[in-house]
């Protein structure tokens, strides 16, 4: 059916938004990325997935949405969060298509449900039919409605991993604001060094030794254990995933065209 | 399950936008029914539909997207209206946000797929969870993705319509710009008469009379013909529908709570 491979990308949210100023895009970054994206569309079916960096989490964290339901006075932050994610993907959504991508948002919380905090159902038709007609797809991090929790949050990290599954992707590129996944902690030991390739095998040992000996720092300035983790089934399928530095021009361009950049590659191993 | 009764609201897209100005609001009527949207909600569950009005109608016009997919060109213009009808939707959100109301937004393009140019399958379970937590769904017609045509407009009225039957509502309630199902066009007859009390059997003769004498004004400034059609159904399923004018205040507030508001009733007969 598609001659053309189809790829996902997950623009991080800290690389779209400044993080600690809430509401704050980093509108130069959307538009070269955008600018990288028109580039490479008649090669490529791409499916784009974003973070909510200063959109998302600092509503988030006050309404304690990722715990689920607990009174109804979360009822307007759900709402809040819900209109601030919806000003970021415009944003980014626009500077796609003023650089001349036909790109179409997807609102995950209308096409995702949850049970226990994980995605349980995922319509997937209008991405397909999305897909078919050579539109881009945009979905991002959200506020999802959960079953048994009421909502919760469902990552971009968590979409991009489903969807490239789902859909076999040939290639799933995290963005993200770090060269990919380091021996240290690269913003704090200058002596960290940049792993090239890492198997699903030596993800889990990954995991825990950041959250042990890098601290909490680590991982939420980069989100790499969440992308590791979400690395695991995509990476198991075959599909070539890569952890880049968006906030270098090029690299998503490259990673999608296939072409070498700095990054780490996870493996089936 | 529900102890309060759920309610159908359709705001027409001649009520909350300005006719023949492109992407202008009528701020002023939103704020109002938002208001009467706040004032009801402890006493019945709501969903929310609005038109596209001037932020759907002149794009979908210039790109000729009722027609389906003819070439590339379109593609870009389908990109333009979604974002279009976003900007709309998020006008209509963010005032029954700051009015109090738990409004939440869905994309209507993100959870409905349709089939030469009818609504083919509707993921209705995030608003299901959503009505649960006495969230306000607010959904609007738009550019939905179409497995025989490539893509398709389903206006706010088909899909009220459809709610209204899938969720087996109490009302449904189409809040347009003049009174109700005239004996000929109010705007052009001063003889023009109410009629109260429109019977399923007698829409196809009204819909048919309507084309014929009235004219195609009476049709595209009212959607009128477009309402009794959509009436059909859910007045068959013994839902009540009626037509009122939106753009006068505390019709839409009393239609909610049953009160007695000038308009047209729609019965099964």
């Amino acid at each position: 059916m598609r001659s053309k491979p189809l790829i996902i990308v997950k623009f991080g949210g800290s690389v779209i938004s400044v993080k600690d100023e809430p509401k704050r895009a980093n509108l130069e970054v959307i538009k070269r990325l955008a600018a990288e994206i028109r580039d490479v569309i008649d090669s490529s079916n791409l499916i784009i997935i974003h973070g909510g960096g200063s959109y998302g989490h600092p509503y988030a964290s006050k309404y304690q949405l990722h715990l689920g339901f607990k009174d109804r006075s979360q009822l307007m932050g759900v709402a809040e969060t819900r209109m601030a994610m919806e000003e970021l993907n415009y944003l980014v959504v626009s500077e796609l298509v003023s650089a001349g991508v036909p790109a179409v948002s997807v609102q995950s919380s209308a096409c995702i449900t949850a049970k226990s905090g994980e995605i349980a159902e995922f319509e997937v038709k209008p991405i397909e039919l999305m897909l078919k007609l050579d539109l881009t797809p945009v979905l991002y991090g959200d506020v999802v409605f959960d079953e048994d929790l009421g909502f919760t949050i469902i990552s971009g990290d968590k979409i991009a991993s489903y969807l490239a599954v789902r859909f076999n992707a040939s290639r799933l590129i995290f963005a993200c604001d770090v060269d990919g996944v380091y021996t240290s902690d690269p913003k704090e030991n200058p002596d960290a060094e940049l792993i090239p390739e890492v198997t699903v095998e030596e993800i889990e040992v990954l995991v825990s030794r950041m959250s042990t000996r890098f601290g909490k720092r680590f991982d939420v300035t980069g989100g790499i254990s969440g992308k590791l983790r979400e690395a695991v089934k995509p990476a198991s399928a075959g599909i070539d995933v890569l952890i880049v530095n968006g906030l270098k021009p090029f690299n998503v361009k490259r990673a999608i065209l296939g072409e070498d950049v700095v990054c780490t590659r996870i493996v089936r191993g």
